[in-house]
Parts: structure tokens; C-alpha cells; sequence
């Protein structure tokens, strides 16, 4: 089933995101991976994504920040931990908001032929955190972020 | 119980030491916050520890580094999140090593009027990054510190 980001809660301390697209896996890979694809299609549309810093490879940092209308500067930030193209990326994520609130996000991109099925799980140090982002619109934001990558790999295809 | 640190896994995520150290609360408190103290105890003798950052505020950096005599610079490096004087520090600690493995500590220290006890938590987001921490020697190097700790409020008596 495409078109539709399923989310759920498998424990405590996870949040499972699936989501198949219209696009063979090389293409899902570079739209996750390549600097110059990332602010077409990461975050709300109402911001303007900027990639600071994406240093793809095991141990490398990456920094985006939204910019809204108002000009406020929201940052978020990781370091990359596991790079195996095209199927698997493990990485962590912060809100420079909640800075110290760390949390592992594994993807996992797997081939169906013209489609890709792309798993998404973040695991949270706590129940309250994982909750916490449960709670901040994350599941609409990240629902949007699907939609606007249909668009991205329609315009590509 | 003082002059003793124990060290228990009372899950399959934490690492939890208990010392008893003969200064009052006050003292140690100092000695975990004063980016001039921590030299004289953070880590084994055999490393200089330098203090590069040390903001203590909730969402304030801090990174250490050890070097040993072969000039070689080992670096660790956090975020506080909360800090409750005399109480209570609650940090991110990561090893540059191991690049995106964040662990949570949380640092009590407990009034016994002429003796503090501090528990420190240590939470990481699997069993197995915990494991890795308990084979690293981190007991052993953990032990030493306090050790130091001991000689620093010997001194300051």
C-alpha cells in the first residue's frame, strides 16, 4: 500500500514508521542521502530546509534547520552510525529545543521492484521521551515529509 | 560504606555505581561542576584530562579529552540536561570513539552530613551498548577516578 505513512507503537520505547513509495529503492536511497534532494522534501512545507552540515559515512555529523516566516532558525541534529546503501541507514537525532534528548533512528529501505517499502524505527532512551514526541505533531510532520517525497520522486520519474 | 565503589546492572540498560566519599555535600558538588577540579580526577592517572567545553546549564556542552603519553587525544563529550545544585546533574556522555552512542547519567549526591553519597545512573538505549560500557574496563577506570576523588577532598580537608 503506497501513499499512506502507517505509525505505531510496538514498545515502550519505540515509534515505527512504514511507508511504501512509487520509486525503486536507488532512488529512495539518494533522496535520503544526497545533500541536494533533502530541503525538497524534509519537514513541513511551511519551512525553508537547509542542510548545514551531512557528512554521510559512519561517524559523520549531519545538521538541518527549519526556517519559518517570523526568520526563527529551529536546528536538529544526528550523527550518522551505520551507512549500507542502499538499505540501511542508523543514525541519531536531536531537537536543538531538547538539547541531551537523543534518539537512534534506524531505516531500513527495502526493495519491492518499482516500489520501495521504507521502515523507519526511533528508539528513545524513555517511555516519556518517546511520548513526548509522540505528542509534538510528529506524526503529522513526518506524514507531510512522505508526501512532499511522492511529489519529489513523481517529478523524477 | 566508604572507599568502595560498587557497581550493579539492576536492568538490562544501566549501569548503576554507588561511592561514599568522605566530604560534605558541598564538596562534591564542587568537584563535579568546577572545570578546575575535574583535571585532578576525571579519568585514570595515566591521561592528562584537559576541559575544552564545560557550560553548567540544562542544555549547556561539555567535552573533556585524555591524553596519553603517546600525544594521542581521546575525546568525550555530553549535554547537560538538567543541573539541580547540590543535588542532582543528569548529562548525555558519548565517546568520540563511538560516535552516536549517547548514554544518559544521572549523578546523585546524597547528604550524610560529614559524607556524601553519590548514585550515578547510566542508561543507554540497548543492552548491547550497555555491555560494550561494562567491557571497556569502565569499572575499573570509574574505580580509579574515585580514588582520585578521595585524595582531592583528603587534600582539601
Amino acid at each position: 500500500m503506497s501513499g499512506k505513512t502507517e505509525v505505531t507503537t510496538p514498545s515502550d520505547r519505540e515509534i515505527v514508521s512504514e511507508r511504501t513509495f512509487d520509486a525503486p529503492r536507488e532512488r529512495v536511497w539518494a533522496a535520503f542521502t544526497d545533500p541536494e534532494l533533502i530541503p525538497q522534501w524534509w519537514g513541513p512545507r511551511k519551512y525553508k530546509t537547509v542542510v548545514d552540515v551531512m557528512d554521510v559515512r559512519p561517524g559523520g555529523a549531519w545538521r538541518f534547520t527549519h526556517e519559518g516566516e517570523d526568520g526563527e532558525q529551529h536546528g536538529f541534529r544526528g550523527t550518522y552510525r551505520e551507512v549500507t546503501p542502499p538499505e540501511r541507514i542508523v543514525q541519531t537525532f536531536e531537537w536543538e529545543g531538547m538539547p541531551g534528548h537523543v534518539l537512534v533512528e534506524t531505516a531500513t529501505l527495502e526493495d519491492l521492484g518499482e516500489q520501495t517499502k521504507v521502515t523507519t524505527v526511533s528508539l528513545f532512551h524513555t517511555t516519556e521521551e518517546r511520548d513526548g514526541m509522540l505528542h509534538s505533531g510528529m506524526e503529522s510532520g513526518m506524514s507531510e515529509s512522505h508526501e512532499r517525497l511522492d511529489e519529489l520522486f513523481a517529478s523524477q520519474a
